[in-house]
C-alpha cells in the first residue's frame, strides 16, 4: 500500500458486513465504490464539509435522487430526526433497491443509518465518515442509532453500511477540538488489540495532532482493523463486542451528566479510559508502566475539559447503561495493553470512586 | 392434537424465529410459554382485549416491570407511538436481557414489536395476538413496523417474536366485521399455499364466521403454517416472502386511499384478492372455476363497504408499494388455487383496471 494508495478492510460477515476502504484520495473514486443495488442514491450531508459532500454530488450526478443537509449535532441525534430522514426519502419516492449516503461525522453517520434500518424495514447505505471518530470507530461495524434523553443510542438497529470510504485528507479541516476527541477512539481500539501499533502510536502524537497523512492511516487502519475482528466474532455485542467499550461506561455517564455539551464524546471516553485504568491497576493486574503509558498519551492528546465528578450527579447515568444486564454492569478493563478482560464484579461505586481519583495532567 | 391441545408451530429460522403456540386454553399457560432471557417483562396491551392482558398479568405477576395500555387503532401505528413504547420501557429501567409482551391486534404487535426492535438496538418480545388477522397473519414472520403519511407500513423492522400464543378462545368478544375481515388474511394464505385446506375452508365460512372452535383452529393452523414455510425460505422478503402479498398491492392502495379508516385491512385484501383474481384469469391461467370459487367465498365472508374505485385516487399509493423497484411493482397472482406466480410485468395501469370492474356480490 502506498500512502496515496487505498486498503480494502472487510468489517462483520456474511449478510452482514461492510466494505472499509481507507486512503487519501478515497472520496475520488466515489463513483466506483459507493454502494446501491438499483444505482440510485440519496444523499444526506453534514454542512460541516462541504468538500467531502461536493465530491460525491459530482461523482454521483443524475444518480442522486435526493440531496439533503443533516445537522451534525449530538443533540439533533433524536428518533424524530430518524423519521424526517426517512420522511425525506419517500417524498423523493425512494425504493427498497436504493441507498442512502451519510456523509458527516458519527452524528450523521448513526442518524442516517439508523434511517435507513428502518426505512422500507432496511435500505442499503454507504457511509463517508468526515471526523476522526467517524473513521476510527462510529461508521464501522454496523452499530446505529440516535439518543434518548436517559441516554446515549438508546435506540438503534445493527445495520451495517455496505461501503464506508474513509479518506484521512477530509481532516484537515476538521476543529481541532474534534481531531483530538477522535484521536481518543482511535487509540482505545489499539490499547485492547494491537500492542505493537499502540507503542508506535504513543511515541507519533505529535504527528497524530498535527494529521501527519501517513500517521493517520496507519493509526486509522490499525484501529479499523481491530474493530473488524471483534465485530466479526460478536456482531450483535452478546459478548466479545463490548471489548469495544474500553472508557465508555463511565464515559457514556460522564458525557450525559454533562447534558451531552460540555464534552464531546471521545473526551468523555479519555477520562473514562482514565477510570478504567485505575481500576485496571487494582483488578486486572495493569503494570505501574502500561498504565502510565496510557495516561501519559491521553494527556498528550488533551487537555480535555474537567468532567462531571459528583457522584449523586454521575449515578443514575451508570445504572442506565445499556450493556447492564441483571447480573450488573460489566466492565472492559486491561490486564496488559492489547489484552482486555470483561469483569462482571465491577460495582457502580467502583466507578463512582474512580472517577473522583482520576486524573490526566 | 386434541381439540383442548395446543400446537407449536416453529416459523423463521437460525437466529430470527419465532414459536407459535395454538390452541384453545394456550392462554392459561402464558407463564410456561413467554420468554425472557431475565425472566422479566414489560406488558403494553390493548384495552379491546382485557381477559387476555389480565391472563398474562395473573402469569407473570412480580416479574411484570411495567403495565401500559396501547392505542389500537391503525391511526396510532406511528413512530411517534414506537417512540414513546420505547420511552415508557427505558424509564421503566429495561435491559437488554428483559423481553416486551404485546396483547392486542395486528396494530399493537406491530408498533410493539417495533419499539422492541429499535430499544438497546434490539430486545426480545411476544406476541399475544387477540384478532383473527393476527393469529393468522400480523403476529406471524417476524415484520415490524409503523404507518407513514404515504402508506402503511413504511418504517419497520425484521425482529420476530420469540414466542406467539394464539389462543382462538379469544376470539369470542372480537367484534364481527373484525373477525370477518381477519378471515380474508387466513383466506389468502391457504388459497397461496395449500389447496387442499383451501376447499375445505371454503365449504367451512358458515362455522369459521359463528367463530367455530375446531374449524378456526384448523384454518389458523393451515395459514400459520403456509406463512411460516414461506418466510423460512426468504425471511428478509427479497423474493418468495412476496407471494405473502397476495391481494395486497392493489389492497395497500385501497387501504390507504381510504385514509386507512373506510377499509379494514383485511376488507381492503378482499377487494385486492378480487382484483388479483381478475388479472390472474388472463395473465396466469387462473381457470374460471377456481376464480368463482374465490370470489363466492371473499363474497360469504362480506359483504365489504365499497372500495375507492377513481384511478385518479389510487395512482398515487400504487407508486408508493414497498415491493416496487426500478423494475416495477410485482404482482402476485395465481395460476391455480395453491400454485402462486409471481409476474413482474404487471402496470399499475392494469391494477386501476382491474379496480374498476372487481365485484364481490
Amino acid at each position: 500500500v502506498t500512502p496515496a494508495g487505498r486498503e480494502r478492510i472487510p468489517v462483520g460477515r456474511d449478510g452482514e458486513s461492510s466494505v472499509v476502504w481507507l486512503g487519501t484520495g478515497v472520496l475520488e473514486s466515489t463513483e466506483e465504490l459507493l454502494v446501491s443495488p438499483s444505482g440510485r442514491f440519496l444523499l444526506f450531508a453534514t454542512p460541516a464539509a462541504p468538500a467531502a459532500a461536493d465530491s460525491v454530488r459530482r461523482a454521483l450526478g443524475k444518480r442522486l435522487l435526493l440531496d439533503r443537509t443533516v445537522d451534525d449535532r449530538e443533540s439533533a441525534k433524536t428518533l424524530d430526526a430518524a423519521g424526517a430522514i426517512a420522511a425525506e426519502a419517500l417524498a423523493a419516492g425512494v425504493r427498497r433497491d436504493d441507498a442512502l449516503v451519510a456523509v458527516g461525522g458519527g452524528v450523521v453517520t448513526d442518524v442516517v443509518g439508523f434511517a435507513a434500518a428502518i426505512l422500507l424495514r432496511g435500505v442499503a447505505w454507504n457511509a463517508v465518515p468526515t471526523t476522526t471518530a467517524g473513521m476510527a470507530d462510529a461508521a464501522i461495524g454496523g452499530k446505529t442509532g440516535v439518543n434518548h434523553p436517559l441516554g446515549k443510542n438508546l435506540l438503534g438497529a445493527f445495520h451495517p453500511p455496505a461501503a464506508v470510504l474513509a479518506d484521512p485528507s477530509v481532516l484537515a479541516t476538521l476543529p481541532d477540538r474534534d481531531h483530538r476527541a477522535g484521536l481518543v477512539e482511535a487509540l482505545k481500539a489499539v490499547w485492547i488489540g494491537n500492542a505493537d501499533l499502540a507503542a508506535r502510536a504513543e511515541r507519533e502524537i505529535p504527528a497524530l495532532r498535527r494529521r501527519d497523512a501517513e500517521a493517520l492511516r496507519e493509526l486509522l487502519g490499525g484501529a479499523i482493523r481491530v474493530k473488524a475482528a471483534i465485530v466479526a466474532d460478536d456482531p450483535r455485542d452478546a459478548s466479545r463486542r463490548q471489548l469495544l467499550n474500553f472508557g465508555h461506561t463511565l464515559g457514556h455517564a460522564l458525557e450525559a451528566a454533562g447534558g451531552f455539551a460540555a464534552l464531546r464524546h471521545g473526551e468523555a471516553v479519555a477520562w473514562g479510559i482514565a477510570a478504567a485504568v485505575e481500576i485496571s491497576r487494582r483488578r486486572a493486574g495493569l503494570s505501574a508502566d502500561e498504565a502510565g503509558r496510557i495516561l501519559a498519551a491521553l494527556s498528550a492528546i488533551g487537555p480535555f475539559p474537567p468532567p462531571e465528578r459528583d457522584p449523586g450527579r454521575l449515578r443514575p447515568f451508570l445504572a442506565m447503561d445499556k450493556k447492564a444486564t441483571a447480573r450488573g454492569t460489566a466492565a472492559i478493563l486491561l490486564a496488559a495493553i492489547g489484552s482486555p478482560r470483561i469483569d462482571p464484579a465491577v460495582t457502580a461505586e467502583e466507578w463512582l470512586d474512580a472517577a473522583a481519583i482520576m486524573s490526566l495532567s
